[in-house]
């Protein structure tokens, strides 16, 4: 699935509000006439995008899996696409395989927020500096506890992760000449609560001059999540794709 | 200027509904207690884009010139932003003078269409020949009548006009797989009522293979309105620029 997240409440079911898989378990039970529930491989936050989240529902219709993307969208609102289905395995749960999710996190970096962008972006009116954002960003590579980069509201029974992949890229606006879109980009085999979005906080520090790749270590190491920066706003969010390991 | 159309009733001022002019024209008269209407360059359709739209007015206020965009952009709405200003020649006026304008429009030509980018631009669920459409948009460059690419709602007094440069190419889509976008982009010293709206509607025929170049031809020396394509919806079409020619 793919969707601008600026309208809905997140992923998860929330009474009396909208939000991604409240829309999905509709459209999937409009369709069945059954009642459905599915299960996400990404319950991203309120305001979060996605181009390749996944879900998955057992339903004894006959419709053939290649016939799910167009049925559904015929349901959806507009601001969500289903792009592709397939059958799976029974029992096949999308969080408890082996899967890597990238997420993309666009910074606005111009003095003047671009407005064509700004629902896809976190407006932060400073050069940054990508090599230092970089070197930062390579201490978080690998196996870690990233307690310090997790809202205290997280529930995860371990606070353990691993980062495959992380870079930050420099790219020019095609709106506003001079303005500098900063992309950082995150893989790993399982997100905490909001940990894309501390990390992301804390890189732009790091561009800034306000830490250094030592400082980031140290809160690292620190496994507290008051020593972390800010959590950046979710509208810069994307669940670029989620990517199976076996 | 640059701005996202998709909550305006285009550029010019009516009653009753918001338009950038309105907007613009609200902000200069909160700040200078003046009673001043701006002259805008380019009027764009209800819901049509902008990165470089300019607009000028005359002010008794002794605010410098550099000073403008931070204080309009503190009271303008925040899909519109001013990106520039500077002070002009007395009674300069943004369409008396020569520029060159260039207007891009986009094309979503996925099968699903892409919630991302639905905003700035059109789904149009077909494989395209860009080729072909190069070819047609060629018969269009420079001086002729366009009145087969005019609205007959359009109120100029002569419909000739130059186009200086058109292209059409395909990028990849950022966002759904094998999504292609194909961008027009087209470049000239005026552009009549919903002109770069029905030259879009036009290539598309010609990259469906619905139309060829001589077809293309056959209409624009035709002269005749009815005989042209449908006009293709705002929502695709954004002003790029304009470029002063002397």
């Amino acid at each position: 699935m793919a969707y601008d997240g600026t309208d809905y409440h997140g992923w998860q079911l929330q009474d009396n509000v909208k939000t991604i898989e409240s829309e999905l378990n509709a459209a999937i039970n409009a369709i069945t006439g059954e009642d459905i529930q599915v299960i996400g491989a990404s319950r991203t936050d309120a305001g979060v995008h996605a181009r390749g989240n996944r879900a998955v529902f057992d339903t004894s219709s006959a419709i053939p899996a290649e016939n799910w993307p167009m049925a559904l969208n015929s349901q959806l609102p507009e601001d969500i696409r289903v792009v592709s289905a397939r059958e799976t395995e029974p029992y096949w749960h999308p969080r408890k395989c082996a899967t890597l999710k990238t997420y993309e996190y666009v910074l606005d970096c111009g003095r003047i927020a671009d407005p064509i962008g700004a629902r896809f972006a976190w407006h932060v009116p400073y050069k940054l500096d990508v090599d230092k954002m970089n070197e930062a960003a390579k201490v978080l590579l690998g196996e870690h506890d990233f307690t310090s980069f997790c809202s205290v509201k997280g529930t995860a029974l371990s606070n353990v992760r691993t980062i495959t992949d992380i870079s930050v890229i420099k790219e020019e606006s095609r709106v506003i000449q001079d303005n500098d879109r900063v992309v950082i980009s995150v893989t790993g085999n399982g997100f905490l609560y909001n940990m894309v979005r501390i990390i992301t906080g804390t890189l732009v520090e790091a561009g800034r001059g306000k830490k250094t790749a030592a400082d980031i270590k140290e809160i690292l190491d620190n496994k507290d999540r008051r020593r972390g920066a800010m959590t950046a706003p979710p509208q810069g969010l994307v669940l670029a794709r989620i990517v199976d390991m076996e």
